[in-house]
């Protein structure tokens, strides 16, 4: 319970003695803004328009047929519902890279194939070659793996400090190795494999495997046996696409100038059908600026002053590509600027415990005032804290600006995506009844009175 | 809380007012037994001998090399080990199937390949059909399915209540469907389809499919999309072959005439490593037995004055065949009857909660003794209660004879296990520290105290 206790301690530190109406003022709008999204008419339509468009176009990734179709048909819709400003803007020279049909079979001790995904850059390789089974790069001293296929089978200590193992290919093509294979990145695989970055310019193949086949191989280097393995790989670099970021807005009534923003990313790996990484994201957020366009048109109090974007980022998956790629395109825009950014990538999941948080980087007095926030949606029955965190995903430029910015980590964040993240099991079965909604339900009251405020956060 | 309410008054209830002495002075060898195997030189055995057989063979499917190989190893230990009446036992005629590559694939509304296994039996087919999408038995009867493929998409309402759709062949076959694709019996699945039997002497193809992809049929379906699937199989039934039981046992030295009988199965289906289901139920008896032997080498207390047998049953999966033919073959001998019957088929964890439970066939009186026994291993911290089920699985035979009989079945074994039964995921990383030695040691105090009290349970 200690980090628990200690969110809560700094809370009631920094928390304001003296209540501030500028933001206060919005609890009641906020709450009716909660309820028709959780419980009104706008509940259930962000899981349809998500179902809809991961079954009818499946995993959308840099360079398939695929995520151009989906961002054509994404588009169309956000033009039906009538939202300003809809445009896509090109995003070039992306790096393309293609999964062919690639086999890793163990041949000995005896032979087995084993459930593998390349990783994004993997170049096409046909060698067979003795493994060596390390756990951690801190081995590499203690083995000659020249000529041979290392093989990680790290322990999952968190993805963020797990993922240098899925970045290995780097490491261990300068000591001579002829292939890497790293256990997937994920707490447990259940036999399936997690894809993912970090292969781009190898020159050796690199590729992920089970948890269960990497420690299976561990258990066996451990007793001794010569373990060899094939590679075939076809999956290979394709030269360099475009695609698009997709934006949409409602335009602010008084200070459209001043821009409130709201990102996921509508990319995804080339497996599953992206729905929770990060169709999700991108779901719930259109849903928290659809239903603030309905409840405008019958209340004023639901018409922003300052401009609510969205953005739905292209080439998230090879390295926030989109994201940068608009930021650097803007930065010297001088007809509006961004005053809150944020992004919903890592689940877009109901809170179920205080172990759900706004990541949030920018100043002390802007966290007090994000926290006023946070307490109005607390004060509704949801779960969610406040945690400072410089890391910011897609936002990270608007972040390192100073632009106060937010990433949204559910509890279930933490470990239970990394399950299916980057994965054929990333179905809309990742997500349970109230999981978009609450998470569009939040980014809408952010939204709501980060656009409404007299002082900007 | 109801039901741990209700297991807790019913014990006590059925508790002796009166302490049973001839059970009751098993205690103090019963805990030191426990130490020993979950704490002492027997602990972690278990996992080592289980590890070295599925690594070494891969899985023990019926009719494969890896089975017999498996069996003659395991044998051979066995003899090592110095267990009395090491022999195996064939058992003839049984149906061999073998899986080819098979390919399920949609091919409308969007072209798209579907995980996929063959359930046992399941003849080979080429054919393309539209698919109708259903959730229920009952909606047959509103579903003309002549020529089409049927796709059930069920609920998930435990497995004993959803098995019956993955024998959905017999039924649709009857009213002219060409085929049939099942979700797979699990509560979720990870993009890993679930296999098992019930196609045997199927007139049309019958595959499992992952939970998520039977869910996106569903929803399509639901959204009027008309689905045509392409099945393309190879998997074909081959005849049949012989396997074998195995057999070993310390003989008692006073009764030996007088069984009581450890169990689990050999053999696994074909994918996975059949770590889970159930190399981890003949790791446990195996240990329990080790156990008992290096402990009554030093102690005379623990030398069985009843014969204590382990019993690994082959062709379970395909039936329950090997028990059975077993029971069938020794029903008549008059040099020895069993006094105790038992399985472990549904996870050899440890139990973490008081839904860990013996699911007990017998008397009254006989479970009050069995209830005698549980109290002692319950002082030692381990949560465990006793519930009546007629169903005993490879040991029905024995129970419907009305030899007192017992299935375990800890509290993982009642979903968790069912995420990695009859998968590709059955691998060694189904288990955690302490799961092989609980269910160990809580079957070598059963079996210690079983055969040595004065009166038989």
């Amino acid at each position: 319970m200690s980090l628990y206790h200690s969110i809560f301690l700094f809370s009631l530190f920094f928390f304001p003695t003296k209540a501030n109406d500028d933001i206060r003022k919005f609890e009641k709008s906020s709450h009716q803004l909660l309820d028709y999204i959780i419980k009104g008419n706008g509940s259930g339509i962000a899981y349809e328009w998500l179902s809809n468009l991961v079954d009818e176009f499946g995993p959308r990734h840099l360079g398939s047929e695929n995520l151009d179709k989906a961002i054509e048909s994404v588009v169309h819709g956000l033009i039906n519902d009538g939202f300003d400003n809809v445009h896509t803007e090109e995003v070039p020279d992306l790096p393309k890279w293609v999964r062919g049909d690639d086999v890793v079979e163990m041949i000995e001790p005896r032979v087995q194939r084993l459930k593998a995904l390349a990783i994004d850059g993997c170049p096409p390789a046909d060698l067979t070659a003795e493994a060596v089974v390390l756990t951690d790069f801190q081995e590499l001293k203690d083995h000659n793996v020249s000529g041979k296929i290392v093989v990680f089978a790290q322990r999952w200590i968190g993805y963020s400090k797990t993922l240098k193992y899925r970045r290995a290919a780097y490491t261990v093509q300068e000591l001579g190795a002829v292939g890497v294979l790293v256990k997937s990145i994920a707490p447990n695989s259940l036999a399936t494999p997690h894809t993912g970055s970090g292969a781009r310019g190898s020159r050796i193949p690199a590729l992920t495997i089970t948890t269960e086949e990497a420690d299976m191989l561990k258990r066996m280097s451990n007793r001794g046996k010569k373990i060899v393995i094939r590679l075939s790989v076809k999956s290979h670099p394709d030269g360099t696409v475009s695609s698009r970021n997709i934006l949409f807005e409602i335009r602010g009534s008084e200070r459209p100038s001043e821009v409130v923003l709201l990102s996921a990313h509508i990319d995804s790996w080339d497996v599953g059908q992206g729905a929770l990484d990060d169709g999700g994201g991108c779901a719930a957020m259109w849903n928290a600026l659809f239903a603030l366009k309905q409840l405008a048109d019958s209340n004023p109090v639901f018409v922003p002053k300052r401009t609510i974007r969205v953005a739905f980022w292209t080439a998230e998956e090879q390295g926030l590509i989109g994201a940068r790629y608009y930021y650097e395109s803007h930065k010297n825009d001088s007809h509006e600027r961004f005053v809150f950014a944020s992004e919903t990538d890592q689940g877009a999941f109901k809170p179920l415990n205080w172990f759900s948080s706004l990541e949030f980087a920018g100043t002390k007095a802007q966290k007090r005032r994000l926290n006023e926030i946070v307490e109005i949606i607390n004060k509704y029955g949801i779960p969610l804290s406040i945690l400072i965190n410089d890391r910011q995903g897609d936002v990270q430029p608007w972040a390192d600006e100073g632009i106060p910015s937010v990433n949204y980590l559910p509890d279930r964040g933490r470990e239970y995506y990394f399950r299916y993240h980057h994965t054929d099991a990333d179905y809309m079965n990742a997500f349970e009844d109230g999981d978009l909604e609450y998470t569009a339900a939040i980014f809408a009251v952010v939204a709501h009175i980060v656009a409404n405020t007299e002082d900007v956060l």
